[in-house]
């Protein structure tokens, strides 16, 4: 049997052979990967060169029965062949023994290293690799490998690259080849996948103890599957190349102590990897000094930090100057926003955020339903939220807003409603005036460019707010469910019996036999003689129906319903959130986990519902419309100017509206910031005034209706974002798929609301819903937009002792101390909002969340800029005097080099708020 | 201002300093650590040498303001001075650039090294480290030091160890020092702690670049931390013996590729470190070849896997040899039995377990209740657990167990129960008989040495059994909930209504005004004219306190009941499961999270009975006898030995004699076999027939007197040891804490079972409590010992897509498709055992039992010996000749050396099942 080694020797001097004599310092042409002028780049993507899968080949067998096997594969992370189990591993990051390095080291320098060998004779060479008497079953294996799973995953252009190890007995010396081709060639069955191969290295030596050729062969396929030694070896010229890159390498890698780590260990793949721009950074630094003046790098770390002024938030200095700057520059992205949903990603997130935005119009409808006594209800829920949901996709700057109810807007309209009511005022009328002032007021925000004023919105103003929004959510359906309770009172054995007798009229058609005039109290009732006489145990209904009527203190009493409402409640609260953590578990295929993750809470409100009707208890249900006209009887669709009101309250509803102003304008922007961060890496830009404009037109309309009003919602706006995410298609094996950006357009946004009008005539659907469970879900949208901010994980922190904190950089850089500090100023802030908003001084909430801006600005004399960096973000004024100032640490030990590799990070989206 | 390393020149020649030169190749003297000769020493106690706290000093702030400053500090893992937050980061894993170590080697041998200087010397040198100026406030830092946490954590016998580094612009090149004392010194405000000091190392330089000496620095301290370092370093007579130490460190260091790994991420400490032996193994094969002959290796690897035939396990072939034998060991024990208890663990061990132990008696009282109509009830259940208890910890041969009654032996009462009422027996007559011929039985067993089969006992018998006692508990659990809303049933819309009148007899004291005769059903009531004339709607209690009747289809209905036990099951069922979660979770400190954790379901149980408590409905509660007699009405203590059975029946119990007394075998030694396991690091020794001869005598005792049957309880006893486990007190900080074996001892169960017995006073506290909490409770008792199998861990595979599974050993050796095979052989035992529990064939349930070690040595002729070998454990007889046959894997590549080194770890104990 002839052995690809032996033959090697024999045609090697066919190709340019590099001996170690024939150094040259020229370190390879064409640009450095991912240089510090090129810092765009993913991690994959150093340079325009091809990706490369290794494959680990070993000749096992020695000395009866030679064969190839292989026994590892490389793109990014290690998989190897778990002997035993006959299994790929799960990727892991590669570790190597030092020594396997050098002695792959010394082995390709007293080797052979052949570079742009033609193909051709390199063939001929390897054509023996594959032993001939195996040839009858090739085509098999070329089947095989045309379906390997694997080819797959590998982008298109990928190349192979072969590494070849093993014993052989009869060696004297050990020797390594390592060949580069000139054009890459399809090597058959050798490589686990067709695809070109362009390196061959070949380790073949003497039988050693332990695993010697195993590991200097790993080492190779660990150098071949790290980037800048790719780089190098394709444009290495002579072994000297080779060896320096070996060497660049070696200066690099990370060592761990013996006694701390067990080599064996497997490490998962990280996060996110290093990035190539660092790696080249410290080895400039290493080659030349300080490489670059202090304020680039500051600049660059600021980058991530401070909120860069985005051209959209420059003052133009003129009239509707931001909206005409806004809508010039929206209308070049608009044909593009339809084109760009041409993606059938577009259809589940159009299915995911449809169920979502009727959810939300039904739980909403029903509140306002309450809030209003009637005045609107879950029909006009549906219809504002389809028209004006519509129209601002339509027309917004940023159509990846889904517009909707939210509650501190309900708050404000509850409270205007109570105060109508109070001075027995003509509600709609009223309302549709203070919609207008309210229209008027934010177009002359609009006129005034006041948007730009949203860089003054810091993390610390948008997590006040959103906590805010969620405690408002969790108290809302905790109340809501608890007031069942006593819509159906739990019977304590102390309280009345639950009689009720059918009396039928007698012959006479005289039915009262009450020989007692009406009873007083409940007592009465029990106690007295009833002296019925022509009676039955009949339930109440069938009494009626066969003319009788139902009698005593209980006909009305349904019992069970309040603890099988709180049953529903808890059930669908925490099956929502356990579907949701089924997304991230071990279990079951990728597909049934996304969709079980994404349609949760559909899930859970589906299952509350089955088990409702399926015990058939008298649960309320959500009252819907049969009818399409409004809810409150004998209104038509246009609400009347004045109605019953005296005149001049058009006038005085501006005070109102001047709050609703600032609370509307909080809302939408607080909303539009969080959404357009940079984070998110979106390409078509913001539009807040373009935004706001159509704030205000809907909010016109929709108080000429008699609509809900509807500014855009954070929770299910990042939900929205989260279902268009574009992420890379092929991931090397075990990296963390690397996010791209979202698919910016306006189709979904409008479809999802079409359908949402076309679901008015669900309705004899829609009252199956028991309302316990439209809370249960309500809760758990609450907290799931709580637990996703920052503020939440301090808070947690001030539970943890300090040892068990998690390693948050936060940590590592301010006092927890102060830390707590700002927690507690957030918590009082919070708690101070929360009292405003629970009583009378309602009304002027609007305020004290403006408020909000102005303690963070105050923050700023009890702590140094240096931890509100760390803490929330710096507000605009001190952007530009900090990096001088007060920013670097006091001594440049560790603190800075250290975390710095953590700031250049792109921080990856944590739309980990989700509705459904 | 002086500097400690100017000085240090001056004074240097006064030791014995070892120049480059003076060559020696002798390696030092003394037992190279933790050689293969001691294995038995644990990872940290390398030799006898004291544990070595390192600290890192660096000199900051040239030119204007030099500064000592502590950086960092290691026992095993690191610490670092978070600069910007002030506090000590969480130890992790040491990560150095290769580059460091390097430069480190490269100072040390050109700088100055002083191997045992004596002290006095040195202090003058070392005198000035510390500025004069700062004296006047060293007594306070000296206070701070004896003060510091970190003091505590280190054993008696300390050492510390300095490395001193930092930038002195000044010098023109850096230098290096190494300074072994003599006899160690403290050193004063230099460090942290005031512990002698031997080693210092000082390593000062010229400017540089980035943070050079800092990482050099770190680079001594890591070296100083690793134990073989530390080993050559204290006996080393030379530099070159120092630069060996290093070399030897880099040759075993594990090296990371810069690409996937991000040096500046922090590595958790690992779960269990390399072991030592593992080491020093592969040094001595890079030295001298294969070291030791396959067989040691083979021999050391499956000491873990197979079980050793324990002395206790061997047959002597005499009658009662073998329970002689175990009365002769333990004897000798017996005296620290007691002594051993005298530690305050043993106190919160005697509170838990007595808690766990009511629970159980309570529950289990409750079902015998009810499986024996009443013959036995929760007052023998505490009488017998305590008694029964008491005298097993006495003398028995394993103290550690605490004897319960079990799932299998109620089912089998159950049994005995239903077919002395088909066959209208008298039942405990009967079960005498029964009691009498099980422990004749037994007293064979034990005279033939019949334990010495537990041998046979393998993984898959234990966790088929475990299984299967679990899914009792938790059918049971469920069975008893559903049962109970059949007893309060829901009021469904149709359902009748609840009418109930209280009717008064007239004042002749004629009471009948019902104008029909007795209804005949339900339909009849409802819809009957009644008649009525004295009557009134008073709740039935008041009404007969009044003097009147309730009458009416519904008196007797009590709503809400069934609904609100459910929420009771829940609630102690969610609630018991999240406070054990509260053990292994970040928050509160660790008195608090251990105190929530070990008492979960006691907590679970107390805030369920207040809930109950608080709403005050008629929950069906624990009955409880209020008088101290037995619970059948007119029986003395005493069981009359035939009662009205015929006399035959005697003769007749011995055929479910025998079945129980298989079961109770079973049972017995299962539990015996776990808890005897390798794992918990016994010394004592197990008393397999002690154990048994103990239960023989108590089933006759407690058949005597009509109390349940015991044997030793798998989970309960698990949790005993649990409390009792015994660990290294001192921690290196960030060391997972080392298990050292159990307390094993007599008092803790001896006083928790007289405990028990004085409760049987508490009866007007137990009936307070719900019995859905009970079985809530009961529920989580099940799924935790459930979830606690390797079985459920195979079964959850099932359902998990490959890439998703984790990294477990079994499936880096065995197919996937074997491993599901041998779990669904498992999964199809278990439910034939299922079906036959619930059918009548149960009465040879205690057979199938039996066969479970039949279906395992038939599993033989379907899995090789290596598969079983990682699925299970291997039967005796294969054990001698498996290690030369079929073990070794075909080829050895990776397989066996990747694997060995977490086979060699000393398995940590898994006793996660736990009561409460």
């Amino acid at each position: 049997m002839k052995l690809p080694g032996q033959e090697e020797f024999e045609v090697s001097s066919a190709c340019k052979n590099v001996p170690t004599g024939e150094l040259d310092s020229s370190p390879g042409s064409g640009p450095r990967p991912d240089g510090p002028l090129d810092t765009k780049r993913g991690n994959l993507g150093v340079s325009k060169d091809p990706l490369l899968f290794i494959q680990l080949n070993e000749l096992l067998g020695w000395p009866q029965a030679l064969e190839w096997r292989e026994t590892g594969r490389w793109v990014l992370f290690e998989e190897k062949v778990e002997v035993g189990a006959g299994r790929w591993s799960v990727p892991h990051v590669p570790t190597l023994a030092l020594s396997s390095l050098q002695k792959l080291h010394s082995l390709l320098a007293e080797g052979l290293v052949l570079l742009d060998c033609p193909a051709q004779s390199f063939l001929e060479l390897v054509g023996s690799a594959h032993p001939r008497e195996a040839s009858y079953n090739e085509e098999a294996l070329l089947k095989e490998q045309h379906q390997n799973p694997l080819r797959q995953k590998l982008p298109p252009g990928a190349e192979a690259a072969a590494v070849l190890a093993g014993e052989l007995g009869f060696l004297v010396q050990p020797l390594g080849a390592f060949v580069r081709l000139r054009d890459p060639v399809v090597l058959g069955p050798l490589m686990e996948v067709p695809l070109p191969s362009r390196f061959f290295c070949l380790l073949l030596g003497p039988s050693t103890v332990g695993k010697g050729y195993h590991e200097i062969g790993r080492a190779m396929a660990v150098l071949l599957s790290d980037s800048q030694f790719q780089w190098t070896v394709r444009r290495a010229s002579n072994l000297h190349d080779l060896l320096a890159a070996l060497d660049a390498f070696l200066e690099e890698v990370t060592v761990l102590p013996p006694g701390l780590w067990d080599p064996t260990t497997r490490i998962a793949p990280p996060k996110c990897l290093p990035s190539q721009h660092k790696r080249l950074f410290s080895q400039l630094r290493e080659v030349k000094g300080p490489p670059a003046p202090p304020g680039a790098l500051a600049e660059d770390r600021h980058g991530h930090w401070l909120r860069t002024p985005s051209p959209e938030l420059q003052r133009t200095g003129r009239l509707f100057g931001g909206l005409l700057q806004d809508v010039r520059r929206k209308a070049s992205w608009y044909p593009s926003d339809f084109l760009d949903a041409l993606h059938p990603q577009c259809l589940s997130a159009v299915l995911y955020i449809y169920l979502a935005t009727v959810t939300n119009a039904i739980i909403f409808g029903g509140l306002l339903g309450e809030a209003t006594s009637g005045a609107q209800g879950v029909l006009e829920s549906f219809l504002g939220t389809a028209a004006a949901g519509a129209t601002f996709c339509l027309m917004a700057g940023q159509p990846l807003t889904i517009l909707s109810s939210t509650g501190p807007v309900l708050v404000f309209e509850r409270l205007l409603f109570s105060f109508s009511r109070d001075y027995s005022l003509d509600y709609l009328p009223f309302r549709l005036w203070v919609g207008i002032w309210v229209a008027t007021f934010c177009l002359a925000l609009v006129a005034t460019e006041a948007s730009v004023l949203v860089r003054y919105f810091t993390r610390f103003t948008e997590e006040g707010f959103c906590a805010l929004i969620s405690l408002i959510f969790i108290y809302d359906a905790v109340g809501k469910m608890l007031s069942l309770t006593s819509a159906y009172p739990i019977q304590s054995p102390g309280s009345p019996a639950y009689g009720c007798f059918c009396q039928y009229p007698d012959p006479g058609g005289n039915e009262s036999q009450w020989t007692r005039t009406e009873p007083k109290d409940r007592d009465d009732i029990s106690s007295m003689d009833l002296g019925l006489v022509n009676a039955s145990l009949l339930p109440p209904t069938e009494c009626a129906q066969r003319g009788g009527h139902p009698r005593g203190p209980n006909c009305h009493t349904v019992p069970d319903i309040a603890f099988f409402s709180l049953l529903l409640f808890l059930t669908s609260f925490l099956l929502a959130t356990a579907l949701k953590h089924v997304k991230t578990s071990r279990f079951f295929p990728s597909v049934v986990r996304k969709v079980l993750g994404d349609f949760s809470s559909v899930l859970a409100m589906l299952l509350g519902c089955g088990l409702d009707s399926f015990l058939g208890l008298a649960t309320p249900k959500l009252t819907v419309p049969s009818e399409f006209k409004p809810t409150l009887p004998g209104r038509g669709w246009l609400v009347s100017p004045f109605g019953t009101n005296p005149w001049w309250l058009s006038v005085a509803a501006a005070l109102p509206a001047l709050l609703l102003s600032i609370l509307i304008f909080m809302d939408q922007q607080i909303t539009a910031v969080i959404l357009n961060r940079a984070e998110y890496k979106l390409r078509k830009g913001a539009g807040f005034h373009l935004d706001l404009f159509c704030v205000a037109l809907l909010m016109l309309l929709t108080s000429v209706l008699g609509l809900p009003w509807y500014v855009s919602a954070t929770v299910i706006s990042l939900a929205h974002m989260d279902s268009l995410r574009r992420e890379r298609r092929t991931c090397a094996l075990g990296e963390p798929c690397s996010f791209l950006g979202i698919r910016e357009q306006r189709l979904t946004g409008l479809v999802v609301f079409i359908l949402t009008g076309t679901s008015i005539f669900l309705a004899p659907v829609l009252k199956f819903i028991p309302m316990p469970v439209l809370y249960g879900i309500f809760l758990y949208m609450g907290v799931a937009a709580m637990s996703s901010t920052q503020f939440t994980k301090r808070v947690q922190l001030l539970l943890m002792p300090a040892k068990h904190q998690p390693d948050l950089l936060l940590l590592r850089h301010v006092s927890l101390s102060r830390v707590h500090l700002f927690t507690a100023i957030q918590l009082a802030c919070l708690g101070l909002l929360w009292i405003i908003k629970s009583t009378p001084a309602a009304i002027i909430f609007p305020l004290t969340l403006l408020g909000l801006v102005g303690v963070r600005k105050a923050l700023e004399r009890v702590f140094s800029p240096q931890e509100l960096l760390w803490l929330d973000e710096l507000m605009p004024e001190k952007e530009r005097s900090i990096p001088e100032k007060g920013l670097e640490p006091k001594y440049s030990l560790g603190g800075d080099s250290e975390h710095s590799e953590l700031m250049y990070q792109p921080k990856t989206p944590e739309i980990n708020i989700s509705v459904n």
